[in-house]
């Protein structure tokens, strides 16, 4: 009951806190959630669930996908995937073309947007089928197999993804894309349309928590390493240029997606999903980080 | 015995690899270490002590000092000393004045050069007499009254210190520095002149493993909010442009300076520091961060 | 009779100096044109006509073509031209992003690659059939209608230009690309894959020594003030990153191509035009720098 | 008679246009002065004189002596200076520290700070007395012995040049400074302090429109290289970012500083300087610009 009455006291204060984030308006399907949702979901590595507000209201998952590609690229590809992608923070805003220009179209990291299009250009070369077999993973990941791709979503980014395509052929200039450029950006595309709730969300994050074991069936579906791996990366790279802010405040291990979600853990003990659509100007959820910094505040559950 | 046996083993692989790290040579003081040196001492929250190679050989801990400068300012001034400085990492190298002009003289984390410089101007204008309060501090920390400075290190620094005196006049041209510059210099230079050994510096790294309280005394010395919040900005700002690879491959909060140290710590578990002069392209020890990745990969004693 | 000793003299001592550069590889189209070739003409504004070399055959004039889409853009369009592309050098390479994406999308000059798909784009807007138009015009401009699009320059540019594909879609992304992005990378191409002899190229550019009037029809084709501007960009702009190096060396206004041709002229007084494929690190002719800074030396006859 | 009524038309012309700069604060002497001044003063190379406004006012000409500096020292070393300063545009403000951080200490041009306090060391290094000397060098170029130092504006700049120390800084720890760092700061700070009325400068430069040749006495004080060298770096880097911009209005080489002085001159055909305090956002006189552009428009006498 302790976490109940946690995340409700938590809930409370936010509430109070005026809203100052504004809803991510750079495609349409994103404009259209209305600000005022509101979700938390916390899963302990011992089986306890607990949640406030709509917690089973779905959204766009965004980024936050993003830890789930490089999972599975590493899994496959094992160190040879770092060769295509760093693991450093990128000081720079989440898009920039700077950084990869001067630094011969190798990304900072996977979780700003040219890493993780590395990334799915990498996974197209792994897999026969990526678009089925990326969905399949991530079914499993999560032990639900309701988790599907939102084609309107899809199709907003590709008619708004110039940034994206201006990312792609900059690095293809670097010979560091090989698929054909409009199947990469339909990949990235999809996985970014992903659509969970908060509960879904918190229990596929608990994977990370749990160093790759799942709770229910206790199979292993992501090797220890890769936990560790990842939940490294998230920590450093996990919030764009509010990486050390998150760290700071929050100190776990996560990572935020432009649809307002947040996902983190604490490995060994539990994790958390929160989702409030305005974002704050670094463009990570304004109310989310409020939730996740009293959170680990109060309960002391931070890993640091 | 466990902890020793690990340290044991790891020293014996890590002096397999071949060296492949250049001593710092900016200063003479610094060069005229032996590149031969290796150390490591670890503490563990309840009292265990255990080390391998020259562990009781003082060395000059460098930017190590920066992590107590930043606690000390802290403590007394509270939230108010992230108006003058930031907690992100940099993503540049660490005496970069790219940033500081971009982003008007604030500069990114205090672990950088700009960073540490604003921090030893904040405490001289908290402290009395900054230099003898500073090593009371420091003292305290250890729980040791021989920590001590190396005058002839400052001596070295002060006459090739051209960087870091362009630092201070930069950030004294957007009014981020209140004292006169020289002052700021001198103190700067003393902090970062402070010698130890891995013994003593582990010992002193366990406060913040313990979140504040002396292990001998149960005295408080630090906030616990305090710790956290260092260990935070350890983990993402610790390595210069190299925190991410640090916390990717060791996955501890920690700090490593010029002179081949590094320090680390396991929240509620132990505290560990390293020495080994030689240091990557990075500036980070070659051999300490060997030593510390195949430590933490072994005992599986990382904080993810 | 001064000129064509001059010429020679220049030629002579050009040919002493040992072949540094390399000729452009980037596209297998311009890899194929023997690195031996030299060639150089002069046109006076009262009609000499002097030249060295292989003055009669044709070259890829690449970037050159650059000044005569400019031309007719601010022809037509006036000063509005300077809403959407500057007028300042650039001091980065010629194809780098980094300003770009600092300043809006909007790009520093019209001889930068972005700079020039900006005007691509314009020239879309303002023409009903553009790659018909342009060839009339830079027809006109050379009094000259053998002057032709090479269409396997254009295929081997279009199969290769990721990066100007990386540049329309970051510009897009700021919303200073109006058309079909494969439309302005397509007449882009044609552009840049002019060919012209020496002769005339040499010819074209006296239309810009003269101020806009024809040699021989006496016609005006170009106003005064869009030649005075043109020739001020040149001056500043014309030569990437070197656009310092040659206003210093030679003092002309002029413009280079990696094909490695230049032009220039000197405002009331001669054109000229020299061709040596091999390029400097910079991306410009290395013999045909040497060859007018030789030139401008002897003769005395560089505008400052 | 024809210049003094062209003059006269632009000087009403110019005060038609509602001032919107802001004269130099950042030093109190330079805040000091009445932003009402304007002053207009052009001698041909025949020995024609013509001026409007308050053409014999004093006022600080700061960066405009940055073009004797480089002159005196050029004169003296030859191309050797080069190897220390660079002839590029900088593409970036003033006093960047940016491009001499990945440019290894070398500054771009000898007109933005960092490039001119290298020549004035380069100069400490090649007099005897710098400060008597160079001041008699100025004296003979401008045929005029009353030109001197301003001691108020020296002590005023040296109070406030903490970006002028951290160049230095900067580039001694690049080792581009050889002498001692107050002395070529008290230097640089001198130079830049010299005080000329419009009438003074006007006639100083006409040494770069006569190539070098004294009118009155037909003496040589510079070499013709000198002259069209200094003309080619003044017409790509005489106005900070705002160069490419200058020439395209203008289209002539020359020089402005923050003091409100603007000096330019047509090689073989005339010298003019400009006054008039308040400055653009880029740090150019906002009137005088102004003046200068609709100068040259008007009597078709720019160099392109």
């Amino acid at each position: 009951m302790k976490y109940q009455k946690l995340l409700e006291q938590t809930y409370q204060e936010v509430q109070q806190i005026p809203q100052s984030g504004t809803v991510a308006s750079y495609i349409p399907e994103l404009a259209k959630v209305s600000s005022e949702h509101f979700a938390a979901h916390l899963c302990t590595v011992k089986g306890g669930s607990y949640s406030v507000g709509s917690y089973a209201t779905k959204f766009s998952i965004q980024s936050i996908a993003k830890v789930f590609t490089i999972s599975l690229a590493f899994e496959m590809l094992g160190d040879e995937v770092w060769q295509r992608v760093g693991v450093e923070p990128s000081g720079d805003p989440f898009n920039s073309l700077v950084q990869l220009e001067y630094e011969n179209g190798i990304p900072r990291n996977p979780f700003i947007n040219a890493g993780a299009l590395v990334v799915a250009d990498i996974l197209l070369q792994l897999l026969d089928d990526p678009w089925e077999e990326f969905l399949f993973f991530i079914r499993k990941l999560a032990g639900n197999d309701r988790i599907a791709y939102n084609e309107k979503v899809v199709l907003s980014e590709s008619q708004h993804g110039f940034k994206n395509r201006a990312l792609v052929n900059l690095m293809k200039s670097f010979s560091n894309i090989r698929n054909d450029l409009d199947k990469v950006l339909d990949f990235y595309f999809h996985v970014c349309s992903i659509e969970m709730s908060c509960e879904e969300l918190a229990k596929t994050f608990l994977i990370y928590a749990r160093h790759g074991k799942c709770l229910l069936s206790d199979e292993r579906v992501l090797a220890v390493r890769t936990c560790k791996r990842i939940n490294a990366i998230m920590q450093t790279c996990g919030f764009y240029d509010e990486a050390g802010e998150f760290s700071f405040r929050v100190g776990l291990p996560g990572k935020s997606g432009v649809g307002g979600g947040i996902a983190a853990c604490h490995p060994h003990k539990y994790s958390i999903a929160v989702w409030s659509p305005p974002l704050n100007p670094k463009g990570n959820s304004f109310k989310g980080m409020k939730f996740l910094e009293l959170f680990t505040s109060k309960s002391e559950l931070s890993i640091f």
